[in-house]
């Protein structure tokens, strides 16, 4: 069956122990508000305002290194997971609503649920 | 005197012998046609098709580990690091044409001219 995916966005990974001051680094540096996520099961999770439809950029607490990370939104985790092995990523950690996996050049990455609001309108069929 | 800057994109930096198959797999990845730039100083990247707006994303062939970066677009590359180090971020290193800085958690980013389409209507204004 049939399914879809697009780029949904940037983590920007941050190892620090002051998430607030994190991001309003990030927050003044790119001109960008900031948003607290109301779901208590982001907290480690701070928005920076884009367009509803445009790629998302968010700031994370993190334990690895601090880094950049960017997510593939899909409404089939699984179909997405399987086309992205097949492109020669791997399949790193299940982590309750997504799955972490790494690029054939080393990056990890994270296939998540729909985040964009043009998500039906503009991500790829894939069949 | 005011000048302007806003985020212009995400560069995949892939530490990779083959640019071509590492833009193979992005491309794939996030459903985004690959182009390669006409400008031989360019030799190095490969963009990934995305609105003149929107976000740039390009992968970059590059000799440190992989990892993926974010740039920031200006009218004023002097004016703009200098306000970045005042938000507690440290210039790194002159490149030709722009200029590498390190946020105070750790990740690199550039300071380029402005790429974006839409960077006049859109770019943060800073006194």
């Amino acid at each position: 069956m049939a399914h879809q995916s697009q780029l949904a966005g940037f983590i920007i990974d941050c190892k620090t122990d002051d998430l607030d001051a994190a991001t309003s680094f990030w927050s003044q540096a790119l001109g960008l508000d900031p948003e607290t996520p109301q779901d208590p099961e982001e907290s480690a999770y701070r928005y920076l305002e884009t367009g509803p439809e445009e790629v998302h950029i968010e700031v994370q607490k993190v334990d690895h290194p601090s880094r950049v990370h960017l997510d593939i939104e899909t409404d089939d985790i699984d179909a997405e997971v399987a086309r992205l092995e097949a492109l020669g990523a791997k399949r790193i950690d299940d982590i309750k609503r997504w799955v972490v996996m790494e690029a054939p050049t080393g990056q990890r990455f994270c296939v998540v649920k729909p985040v964009r609001a043009n998500f039906v309108q503009t991500a790829n069929h894939w069949d």
